[in-house]
This record gives C-alpha cells, sequence and structure tokens, in this order.
C-alpha cells in the first residue's frame, strides 16, 4: 500500500495543512514568498503534520487547534532543510534546485530564519505551555545536531554512539515532538502523550537510518539528488560506518576525501557498500527501532489512528524511497 | 552621565541576567559554547535587558519572572547579529573578531540558529500567551527586514520610506518588543504596555538612525570596526540617503560601488557627507522620533523607572559611540 493511502481518511484535513503552509509562508516581500513556496511546492512527505493529526486522535480530536501544531512542525521541518542546504553546499533537494542554489546562501540563510520565524508565529496560537518546553527543547537538539553533524564531517574516527546521537537530534526528536504535541494539543493524557513521544523517537530513528541506507542503494530518479550525496557531502552515515571497519575500504573514502569528486572512485565505493553486509547490518539496525516503535504502540488504546501508526511505522522501515 | 550610571540602581539584576545568559548558551558542544561565549563576552550596551527591566517597574517587579524576557530578548538580538555578520561579510564587530571571520560562515549560521533556539527555550518559562505572539510577530517582521537589507543593497532608488521601514523591522520593533514585553511579565495593564511598546518603538528608530550615522563621524576606535563600514557593505542609511540628492557625490558612490574598495574614495566620500547638511539633517530626524517617545512617555505614571527611561532615551539621541 502507498503511503498516502494509508491516512487517506485524514485528506480533508491534510488539505487544509497544505493550505495553510502555503498562506502562512506569505508576504508581500516577493523575493521570500518565492524562496519559501519553491520549497513548500517541491513537496515531500509531510509525515510531521500526519504524525500531529494520527497522534491528535487519542484525544479530543479538532482540526482547528491541532492544525496550528501540524503547521508550526512542517515549517520549522523545511527551515531547517533550507540551512542544511547550505551547510551540506546541495545543489539539489526532491529533484529541484535548492534555496541556495537557485538564490544564493544569503537568501537561503534568511529564508530559513523566516519561515523558522512563521512556524513559532503560528506555534504561537497553541496555548498549552507545556508545548512550547518542549517545541524549544526540541529545536535546541536539532541545532546542536547541526552543528556536531559539520564537527564530525570527514571524519572517520566517529563511533555508532556518535552517529546515534546525530540522528537522534537531527531527526528523530522532532518525528516525536510531531506525535507528543499532536496528543498534547488534542489535550491527551500524559501516559498517552509520552508514549506517542517514544513511539515518534524510535520511528524517527528507523526512519533516518533507512534515510541513509537509500542514499546509497536509491536511484537518483528516486532521491532527487544523486546516489552516495551524503558522503559526497563528508557526512558519514550508518552504512559507512560498518563498511570501513574493512581497512581497504577505508583507504578508498580517504582517497575520496582527499581527492574530492571523482566519479569512478565514487562508483566504486557505492558498489563496494551495496555487496558488503553494511546495508544489510544498517536495516537489521533500522528494524530494531522499528521493533521499539512497535511495542510502544501496543500499549496504547486500539483506534484507527493507531492501526494507521502501525502502517506507517511499517512502511517507513521498509521503505525503497 | 555615562549610560550605565543611568541605571546603577538595577545593578543586582543586570548582573544576574548576564549570568544566566552566559549559563544559557552553555552546552557539552564546546564549539558552539566557545562561539556563543565569544560573542556574549564582546560586550554590548545590554539596552534591550535594560529596557525590559525598566518597563516591568511599571506592573509587579519580580526579577525571577521578568530575567525570562529579558534574557531571551537579548540573546534574539544576538543571534540575528551573527547571521547578520555572516550576510554583511563583517569581519569586525565590538572590536572582536565576528564568529563568521574567527570560525566560518556555516558555524555562525548554526550558532545564530542555536542561540535563537535557546532563547525561545528561556522565553517558554513566560506563561503569558499575549508574550509569546508578540514575540514571534517582532521575528518575522526582524527576517523581514533582514532580507530588505539583502534585497536594497547597493540600491541607490531607495526612498525614505523604505529606510525607515527597514530600521523599523530590523531595530525599532525589537527595543518596543522589549519595553512591551518587560511590563506584561510584570503584569502591568494593557494601556501601560502599550504606550511602552510605542516609546520603545521611536527611541529605537532614533538609536537606529543615531547608529548609522556615528558609522560616518566616529572613529574606527569607538566603532570597533572601520568607519565607513555599512556604505562599504553596500547598506544604504539614512546620511547616504540625504548626502546623494547632489549628484555628483551619488556619482562617486555609484564609483564605490563599481571598483570596489579603495581607501582614498572612501576617505573622500566619508569627508563629503561629513562636510554636507546630511548628518545635521539625520540628526534632526533622529531628534524628531526623539520627541516623540518622550511624549509618549509623559503619559506614564511617574517612578524611578520613567525618569530613566528619558535619561537613557535623551543619551540614545545625543550619543557619540
Amino acid at each position: 500500500m502507498k503511503l498516502k493511502m494509508m491516512y487517506a481518511f485524514l485528506n480533508t484535513d491534510i488539505t487544509l495543512i497544505e493550505k495553510e503552509l502555503e498562506q502562512t509562508v506569505h508576504t508581500d516581500e516577493t523575493l521570500i514568498t518565492d524562496a519559501s513556496l519553491h520549497l513548500l511546492q517541491a513537496g515531500g512527505k509531510r509525515i510531521r503534520p500526519v504524525f500531529v493529526l494520527l497522534a491528535a486522535k487519542f484525544g479530543h480530536y479538532n482540526i482547528d487547534q491541532i492544525k496550528h501544531v501540524a503547521v508550526a512542525l512542517e515549517l520549522i521541518h523545511m527551515a531547517s532543510l533550507v540551512h542544511d542546504d547550505v551547510i551540506d553546499d546541495a545543489d539539489k533537494r526532491r529533484g529541484k534546485p535548492t534555496i541556495k542554489a537557485k538564490w544564493d546562501n544569503r537568501i537561503a540563510m534568511y529564508t530559513g530564519d523566516y519561515i523558522f520565524a512563521r512556524a513559532l508565529e503560528v506555534m504561537s496560537e497553541v496555548k498549552d505551555v507545556e508545548a512550547h518546553k518542549i517545541l524549544s527543547n526540541t529545536m535546541v537538539e536539532l541545532t546542536l545536531g547541526e552543528i556536531e553533524q559539520i564537527k564530525d564531517k570527514y571524519n572517520l574516527n566517529q563511533n555508532l554512539r556518535v552517529y546515534l546521537r546525530r540522528i537522534k537530534r537531527k531527526t528523530a526528536l522532532l518525528i516525536a515532538a510531531s506525535c507528543q504535541l499532536g496528543a498534547i494539543a488534542a489535550g491527551a493524557p500524559e501516559d498517552i502523550h509520552k508514549r506517542l513521544f517514544w513511539f515518534g523517537y524510535y520511528v524517527g530513528m528507523s526512519f533516518q537510518i533507512t534515510d541513509d541506507i537509500l542514499d546509497f542503494i536509491s536511484s537518483e530518479e528516486q532521491l532527487g539528488k544523486p546516489v552516495g550525496s551524503d558522503l559526497l557531502q563528508g557526512n558519514i552515515t550508518l552504512p559507512v560506518l560498518y563498511a570501513i571497519e574493512n581497512a581497504e575500504f577505508r583507504d578508498k573514502v580517504e582517497q575520496l576525501f582527499e581527492r574530492g569528486y571523482e566519479q569512478e572512485l565514487i562508483n566504486e565505493i557505492i558498489s563496494d557498500i551495496k555487496s558488503s553486509n553494511a546495508i544489510e547490518r544498517s536495516f537489521e539496525m533500522s528494524d530494531r527501532y522499528l521493533q521499539k516503535a512497535m511495542s510502544i504502540l501496543e500499549e496504547l488504546p486500539p483506534n484507527k489512528a493507531k492501526k494507521t501508526l502501525h502502517q506507517i511505522a511499517k512502511y517507513i522501515g521498509k521503505r525503497k524511497f
């Protein structure tokens, strides 16, 4: 089943959120509206809003309250992507030129800042004090994750713990916050929204590991950017961490980092990773997180949202793009 | 009288805020702590925290509540400076190398993001919903001001209205918010905190215009950066807008923008501005805003804070560095 089919029963509300996203970034400053819409209209899975809505089903679901959280979280995610592309010097995202490529780094930096500020404006409609604490903590962690990513670029001496902490900060916590804040905005009790936090956290870890695997095993067409982009940008992901246990392979990566872009060497590295057990071991790690997510889910009361979260989690762990 | 003497009676609380600022930016990620402390310890007038504290004197002053607003606003100001220096490609601020110069643009971008996120974390201690709305609106305006600044760089065809809107967004609204939020955090009634908003707004406009004047008439030693830095970075400020009414002078500025850094031409331009009436007219504009600020102040109940705000406003309009 396709991802979008799983939450087809939320379509009316997702369409509403899509509209609100566009309205929110709109301003009379055309440059910034254009840059924001450029990113927004490139699509994306909108997985954070979907998690917000599904989590809200465990409370008193009222779209007029919940939409603020859904819009804010997607915007924060978007803002972080814009700044990410500056750091990674990335020219393509979702098959379209990035803001930094189409305009420049300065515009990208402030477009990110602007989208970020808009997110907070939307979020200020949420009255729950705890929600604001959770969101701001998540944002602090997110920026620390970004800084770690810069610091650990091209560093082959990082260990698994460093990698896991980085993807926790960069990805998992925002998905965890989406689940928890959706529940909080719907007035769900503490034991429910705390469980949803952990569900989101484990799914987020699995999601990012799968993402890091796909960077090697998927196609440029499906990725919307060249295969192996992470490594070319110096980001050491789980498959690489496993593969460099082999000294010969490690040498090749060191060569790549020294000599820079060289298509033949890149192809060799990608093919080496694919034929090693690094991909399999990475999938195993992703699965372990997924299993944890499923166990937490078991503890939640039965409803349609629970079933959908189960399907989505399963999909996320197994997806091919 | 020196600025710091005017609010000497707040010294205990200002020292507390200074300590909280340092504690807030601290993290186990040494790179980011270092970069943040580097900026923090370069000093600055801490004018926003001072306005927060003074405005809070019009309500029920409780430093344990108000400090969150004071710390958050200074951090937001700092974060915007860090991103500003990336855009302006500035190497010096307050006589010390900027973060982008000492580290690099990427570190500067995320240090800004990090400080911003920390500000929100601190602000989440404030329970008042209106306060969050005001702050997030201010941040949206701030980023729009930054974008306008990029867009209008090197553009000699901008008019006074464009300049005033830009400094409103970039400077005045954050000072206005400092005054208003200080009062709100202290539970001051609406008619008081709205007046304080307008007081801060007018003072902020005057403050920025004076800043823009000082960039030409002060010394490198006092500015902590070269004289004429604004113009060299392509930022068209009020003295320039007035001075380019003279066609011959306008030609020189166009030459500067075309030919780039040329010390002789820069010296000539600075000397031309100083000997024209542009500085005097700019001071007149600054004074007009200051008078408006003073009128608003008249409408506030008499107390020590009111007297101090009057002194500070007067100082800000007349300061020489």
